[in-house]
Parts: structure tokens; sequence; C-alpha cells
């Protein structure tokens, strides 16, 4: 491509309203432009990216024997009522009135109408297992749509539903696709980690994310320094921590402890750490109040909580509810002590030996309380967040460090939820009706461009894996009005071309400076420059984008150079060469 | 792909509310399932079809220097209410109303996005000329959504927007995509034919749809059997029509004709040739009515009328409607003799001596009517259906033909109505600002697979053209227990597979019959049957699909044989031979 006659249209600033790496560098680069809130154009360098994206997709998903459809962007409402989905999704569905005022949506995933293939289509065991999938177009109105792309409301993305006879097939065929994903994200070149994840209430057994390591990450990730334990923060657990050391004779105490209300007031004021404090949190679930407790030093998992206490999801109700579901309890000093209402404790307060707590009465708090002695042992679950240096609960000798990812990846077993509700059965060998049991499995395929970003930059730009880089090489014509310049220019570019290598010409008529910030800026992997001192002495300049001294190379040896450096850097790349710990 | 473990699920009888041949084949050659009213799935052999479409088209509009984005399909009604369109569109439109109640639309369409596109990122003639492109899905709620794929809703289209500083360079752009579209139906082995079509009231200088010729199209297309005129039937003319030969030196005459109001009752009641009677249908226009004069034997073209009258449509009114319009002209036995109303003769009015037309009394009829004599001459202008035997209005010495086309491209020189609109402009060499015009070049990409199959098939089922079929061979496995069948009919799926030919395995464990069914229904230009006596002889036998008698082929020779008919076959269909004339 040549950039003369190419929209790419870099900034020197990205517009105030991106907040993210990401977002700014694909205004910047030229990449992307917003049409609406959550809604944006893919420019042409761009949709290169996403393209590469989808190809290693598709190749992979291929490989892995799933079959491309395409299925329609508008569904009817129909489908959606018999999974029971479409009064439960909320408004992140886009809902639609066509012209005969009949309900559709644009679809934000596509369970319900592949399941109603599947009913139609899936006759016999012998046609099982089978996985579909599709690179698509797909909306969800989010609230707050933001990060650009990464959070956007209309995405381009990779889902897949597979079917089979029972759970020891989609056992293997989860592995496939397990093996699949990190097949993509490994040629992607990305740093990534596939991580244990929350099934929540839906029933299904087993479900993990891909992440991509970025510190800009919106999820945090888990992982042992030891063993290759690694799951969400919703999900990760534990194993139990110690016991506090020193066992406390004092008696149980109520102690004044005028407006202090929160752990660190009252660990300061009572002299204690806050690990010794046990913290009392009000939930509802299905209307009714529960008193969670917590060692003050940790943090409420409200997946956890609610899986505990069976339900969808439990409520945070705000302080004037929490007053008329407790009976009148004071806020910031509620207690387990002497209350009737059911109480949850996290496992990590079973170990205090004593500790202080709110004493349901303003101003109060308790000290000294012992379980047994002062109150009953209550019901207890992992209701908490882990915190790093938290022992591993598979090896237990390891311990858990946390990083922050960007969830690109989801597979999922699905279990009978939409083959049940959609009524799918196929016959067995024994002529029996069956229920199939499904996958699903999902990528976001321009999240993906926005992750790589995340991960892979630097203050001057982007800095892109080969594999998903829009063109391998940038040509920097020094000066279009030097003759010599233009042939070695131009002659790289048709012999890149034909060596089937991407590259992008810059032959604008315009300073070198701003070639070269243009250049770091859209980040091709390899930079060469054809003009200058260095053309004079019959070579041209090499710059390794990721880093390194400019290379001098005889202009009849930079083709190979460039190949083989290519190579290189691919290879390394898609060998997830630092990949855990990049960036 | 192996048929077997692949969803290819063959129907023998279609649906019956599939009405079209290309409609029944993609249902019972398993390469679409409805999911609603013009919304369908693309199963995994139709969706191979509708990629090579596409790739196609990509690369031609690529090699034609245009550059690829990718735009959203949701797109803000304020951008339509900028153009204009947002009430102009009508129910096509699908609108929807996003979680904040803000308008918008699933587009059918991409002007408005484009062009808000330009106005922000093209600032400088030295961008220019510029031409965009997408493959994109688009909705259209089509009132009556019909023929499958062919008239649906949802469906798949590649649109491209051009900016040139001028009209000299928008021809240059506008001749380019002529010829890339040329290119592209060439490329599909497809029969087709551009031709001149009526840029309506738009304002649009030039247009050119692409027909490929089937005799199931909805569209009219005329051609000159002499030279290269050929045009839509809404925009083809004929040079003038001879007079009719006698002259007539009756005078006009008052008849009285009973009951007598269609014009074939009139030409056999007063034994007239339908040729010398003058039909007079009232049109409103602006509210206005307008008296149109036609010969009998001739069709109003509502198109050209309302380009005659300078109105974006006419409108036809009800019976009852016309009496008021016309102050109680009687319907049936109206005439422009005497008239007050604003009265449009078609040009071949022009040239009868003499002719019978309604009296404007009920139940008569006047005959010998004279121009100049009985009523003055009215303005005239084309207003009428061109018919067979025509004479051509380009060379005037070859006749019109009609054929029948399925418009699967469109080209446009839009002029300036959206750069104008939405305000784009771009400064020019001195420095002024200048509004950029703008072409629109679209290409029907899913609409492209149920044309081919309407042009290409037999009683059996469908014929691919080498570049569109879903599998260019298919292995018919004669029998899956018999080891030299399954060995010969692997060797040649490994063989194939290697030379980068797409082969379509048909492994499965069923009778011979079926699968030769199948394999004429699903219509791959090669087959090759593993099996029988002729293998027993170290034979495979090939069966090209288009016809013709079986090749008895070594087995050794089966590759080289396979791949030389299918370079023969490509060869013959994309230089289009027997395109014009093709069905």
């Amino acid at each position: 491509m040549r950039f003369s006659v190419a929209l790419i249209p870099t900034l020197k600033e990205a517009p105030v309203e991106a907040h993210t790496v990401s977002h700014r560098l694909m205004l910047r680069a030229g990449l992307i432009r917003p049409l609406g809130s959550g809604i944006y154009t893919w420019l042409p360098v761009g949709l290169k990216i996403l393209r590469k994206v989808e190809a290693i997709v598709r190749q992979e998903m291929d490989a892995a024997g799933a079959q491309e459809v395409l299925m329609p962007a508008v569904q009817p409402a129909e489908l959606w009522r018999e999974s029971g989905r479409w009064d439960f999704y909320g408004k992140e569905l886009l809902r639609i009135l066509d012209r005969h005022e009949r309900e559709f949506c644009f679809g934000p995933t596509h369970e319900e109408v592949i399941t109603d293939l599947a009913r139609r289509e899936l006759k016999s065991y012998r046609q099982l297992p089978v996985n579909f999938y599709q690179i698509q177009t797909k909306f969800r109105d989010e609230i707050r749509p933001r990060f650009g792309i990464m959070r956007g409301r209309e995405f381009l993305m990779k889902d897949a539903y597979s079917f089979d006879m029972d759970a020891t097939g989609l056992d293997v065929t989860y592995r496939a696709m397990h093996a699949a994903y990190t097949r993509i994200f490994q040629r992607c070149g990305l740093g990534f980690r596939p991580v244990e994840a929350d099934t929540g209430s839906i029933g299904g057994s087993s479900s993990h994310e891909f992440h991509v390591l970025a510190s800009s990450g919106e999820d945090v990730i888990a992982s042992c320094t030891r063993c290759d334990y690694a799951a969400n923060l919703e999900k990760a657990t534990s194993a139990p921590l110690s016991a506090s050391a020193t066992p406390d004779d004092e008696p149980m105490r109520l102690v004044a402890t005028p407006g202090k209300k929160s752990i660190p007031e009252v660990s300061a004021f009572l002299n204690l750490p806050e690990s010794r404090l046990v913290k009392c949190l009000v939930v509802e679930a299905g209307g009714r109040p529960h008193l969670l407790l917590l060692r003050g030093d940790h943090e409420l998992n409200l997946v956890k909580a609610a899986n505990a206490l069976g339900v969808d999801a439990v409520q945070v109700p705000e302080p004037g509810r929490i007053a008329e579901l407790t009976g009148g309890l004071p806020v910031g000093y509620m207690g387990p002590v002497g209350t009737t209402l059911p109480i949850l404790a996290d496992r990590a307060t079973e170990s205090l030996v004593s500790f202080a707590c709110g004493a349901n009465q303003t101003d109060h708090h308790l000290t000294g309380v012992v379980w047994e002695r002062d109150l009953p042992r209550p019901a207890c679950a992992d209701l908490r967040n882990v915190q790093p240096d938290d022992p591993c609960p598979r090896c237990a000798e390891g311990h858990l460090r946390l990083d922050r990812g960007i969830e690109v990846g989801h597979i999922f077993k699905l279990g009978e939820k939409y083959s049940k509700a959609l009524n799918v059965t196929v016959l067995d060998p024994e002529g029996k009706e069956r229920t199939p049991i499904m996958g699903c499995y999902g990528i976001g395929v321009s999240r993906i461009v926005a992750a790589a970003i995340e991960q892979n930059h630097d203050d001057n730009g982007i800095i892109w894996p080969v594999a998903l880089a829009p063109f391998e090489v940038e040509i920097l014509l020094a000066n279009p009005n030097d003759a010599l310049s233009v042939q070695t220019a131009e002659s790289l570019y048709a012999g890149l071309t034909a060596m089937g290598i991407g590259v992008l010409l810059d032959d604008r008529d315009d300073r070198l400076g701003v070639k070269f910030k243009d250049a770091d800026l859209i980040g091709c992997p390899l930079r060469v420059m054809a003009g200058g001192r260095a053309l004079k002495e019959g070579k041209v300049e090499i710059q390794i984008r990721k880093g390194g001294d400019p290379l001098q190379v005889p202009v009849a040896e930079a083709l190979a150079t460039l190949r083989d450096l290519l190579g290189k850097l691919a290879g390394e790349e898609s060998n997830g060469v630092g990949s855990w710990t990049q960036n």
C-alpha cells in the first residue's frame, strides 16, 4: 500500500475522550474512527489487522474440525422467549420491531439460533459430535461503551457451538477447543493465559477464559508461581490460610468506638491489624437478608457469595434498605454476635482465634470475640477475593500472584441448558431420543486488536507482533525528489510484494521526521529507510520496531535480511517468548 | 470436506414456500436454511460459495485501487436526517431505539456514513480521487421478502463510494468500476450484461446495472441485436416508430361502444388494430392529474412518466380518485378531445395519422381522430416500455430484443447529492473550498449466489461455474467397505487437496444412488467415482456436471486429468463462452 494514496489519517494528539492506550493509539494511527458511542468504522489499515486475526482464527477452527456457518444478525424474539432469555437479558439486548411490528433483536450471541438449527437438522448420533462456528458482527447495547473497540457496542466475534452425545464427548470437544484457542493466541504472538472461570448458576460444568496479559486489563487473574493453577478473580481460591499465631485469652469486651466505622479507622483506633477484624456485610439474596462475615483485610466476591447462597446474583442494598432488612442494625457497627439473621462466614474467618467486630450498637465494637465461646460457629464458604501471596489451592507450596488481563476468549461447557429449552433430540444407537450436550466458545476478534496494542506498545506507538501487523515492513522513502532514493524504495516495494510480504511504502511528499513518527505510531515490525548517507554508501537502514540498534545493510542484501528478520521475530513471538511476563 | 461429518442436509423435496429454482435448490442442496421471513443462515457448503464470490469481488476492487473499510451496521438517525432520507426512506429502513431511546437504523446502504467519514478525513485535493468499499451485512425490511436470498431482508453486499474533484475525475473512476465489475462477473463465470439504467430524479448523471441473464429474472433488459446498446426497461428507448402506412380521410365520428372499455374489446368491436387506438391514462403527479396518451398496444413506463413530469414518482389513482381528479370523466371512455386537463402524449402516438380514442362519454369512443384537425398536438415525451423488434435508438439499423435479468450490480454517478447535504469540502490547488463529486457502486454478493443458480442448473440440480463451486471436485466413494475403493478415494482426496483443489469426499455409508443424486444436486463441476467395474480395471470415472459422456481414466492419471479439465472449464467460463445467450 502506498501511504500517499491510502486513507491513513494519523493524529499527533488523541481525542480527549480516549482514555486507554489502545483506544488512543488506534485513533492516532488511523485504524478506526467513531461513528457513535461504541460504534466504529475500521479504516483500511485497521481492517487489515482485523482480517489477520480473523484468518488465524478461521484456520485454527477449521483445523480443529469445526464447520463455518453464517447466522443472521437479526434474530426473532420467539427463539429468545423459548430459551427464557428475552426477558432475562435486559437492556444489553438491542430490541427491534420490524415493519409488521414483529419483535427481533440484533444478536449479541447465537445460542438460540444455532440450537434452533440443531433441532431441525440433527437427527442421529451419527451426526455428532459437531461444532459450528461463525465470524460475525454482534451488538451489545452496553450501558457505558468505553475503551474504544475494547468494550464497544458493535463488534466482531467468533462464536462456536458444539453438540455432543454425552459429557465424555463434550470433554473431548472442549479440550480440542482449548488447544485451538491456545494455538490461536500463540500464533497471534500474544502473551496470554488460559484461566479457570466461574460457570455461574447456569449449570455449566467447566469454563476457561483466555486473557491477554496487560497492566491495563479490566480483569484480575490469579496464578500460582509454582504450578499451572490459574483462575480469574471470581473463581480463584486459595489453600486455607494459617491460623493467627497467638491464642488470646482476653474476654469479649464492649468497646466504645465513637464515629469509627471503616475498617482502617477501627483498626487504628483499636490498635489491631485489619486481619484481626471481622467485617459484617449485608447482602440480599432472593429478597432475604444475609450477614456475610469477612476478615477486615479481605474483599467480598459477589459471584462466590451468589454461588454459596445458591442464587443467580446477590444484591448489595442501599443503607436505607439495610436498616429495613436487618430490623434497624446500625450500619458501620454491625456484627454477628446476638443477631438472629442468617450468617455466612468466609473460610478465612474460621481460623481466627479471637477477633473484633461490630457490636450491633451505634459507636461500639466488640473485641476478643471467640468462636464457640461467644457465638456459635456459622456456616462457612469461600466468599473472598484471593490476594497476592495466598497459598496455591492446587499445589499448596506455591503462592498466588495477581495479574491484570483482557479477556479475549471464553470456552464454556453449556450442558443441556439450550438443547433442553429448545427441545433438541437425536436418536442414539439404540434408537432412543437423547438430548445433546452443548459447549460454546467465543473469541472477541476485534477486541484482540485492542488487546494486542495494550500489550505491545511504547511511548511512540504500537509494536505489532508480526502475525497481526497490517504490514510486515514499512519502507520510508526519505526523499521523493531523489532518484536513487525513489528507485531503491520502489525496488524494495516490488521485491517484498513479490515475496508475499505486506509492505507500506511511505512515499508522501513530507518531512522525514513526520514519516519516522508515523512509522513508530503505526508500528510495523520492520522499518527500512531508503535515503540519506547510508544510501550513498549503497546501504539501507533497517530498524526493528521492538528495539535495538538500526542495521546498515547493502541494498542487494536488504530483501533477504528483511525476510530473515521477519522469520526470526515471528518465530520468537509464536513461541511465546516472554509471553507470561510480557509487558 | 468429508460428507460424513459435514452438515450438508440435502432434501428430496423443496419446502412448498420455495417458488424459484434457486430458492428450491439452495434449500435442497443444504446451502441455506431460513430463520425467519427473508432471513437465512448460510450452512457450511453455502458459505463456501459466498466466500468465493466475496474473494473475487475483493481482489478486483483492490486491483482497481479501491480501499477496503468496514463501516458499522448500526447507524445513527442524525446522519440520515442530514441527508434527508430518514423520513424519505420509508418502512424498508429498519429503525432501532437503543437503551437510551436514541434513534438508529440497521444500515441498508452507507452513503451517509461514508460521507460523514469523508467530511472528517478528506481535506485536500491531494487525497482525491479516493474510492472506499466494504463487504458487509445489510438489512432492508422488504414488505414481501421472496425468492430466498434473492430478495431477502438481511443480505451481504459490497458497496463502494468514490470521491472525485470534478466530473472528469468521476468519469475515470466510474469507468474503472465498470471495468472491475465486468471482470468480477466474468471471473464468476456468469453470463451477464451491463445495461444503462435510469438515474431517477436524484440528479445522478449516469448509471449502469449489471444483470445476470436468466429466464426467471425479475427485470427486463433491452439490447440491440446489432450494436452494443443495452438498457433496462425503465431506461430503454427506441428510434421513432414508422408512421402508420395509409393516411385516413375519414372524419372524426362518435361511435357507440356499449360496455367496451378495454383495448382488446374496443379493438375487436371497432375492427381496428390496437396500434390504431390511443389509450388515455390518468396519473397524479404532485397532487395534480395528467392525462397520458399511449398507443393501444403500448405499455406505460411509470419511471419515464415521472421523469417527463419532473417528479420523483407518479401515482396511478384508484377509480374513485380518477373521477375526483378529472371532474367526473368516465373510466374506460376517456380521451384527449375536448378536455382541459394537461395532456402528455407518448412519442409513438405522434406518428398516428388517425386513431380511435375514448369520447369522454360513457359507452362511446371517437374514431378517425386526426392531430391538429380534431385536437391540438399535445406535449410529447417517451412514456412507454420498448417492445421486441423496436428499432435501436443508437444504431437505428438493429432491433431491440428483450431478455430477463437479475440485477447483481449497480454503478451510479451520485454527483453532489450527499457531499452537499453533509457539507463535505476539500481545498483545491488554489486553496479554494470545493465539494467533491461522488459515485456509488454496489454488488449483491449473496444475490450472486442465487443468480448463478438461476442461470446454471438443470432438472437434477445446480451446475456451478468452477469459480463459484463450493468444491471443484466431488469424489464418490462407491463402497466404504471395499478397501480398493476407499484407498483410491482417499488417495484422490489427499492428492487434490495437496494441489489446492477444493474437494468434497462423499464417504457416507449410503447407497450409491443417493450419492449420485446428491452430487448432481450440489453441482460440483467435476465428479469422480472410485469404485465399480471401472476401478477393477484400474480406472476411475469422471463426469463433467455440465454434461457429456463420462470419461474412464486410469487411476494414475486421474489427478492430472481432473486438473486439466478444471482449467479448461474455468477458462471457457471466464471467457464468457455463450454468456450472452446462455440459458
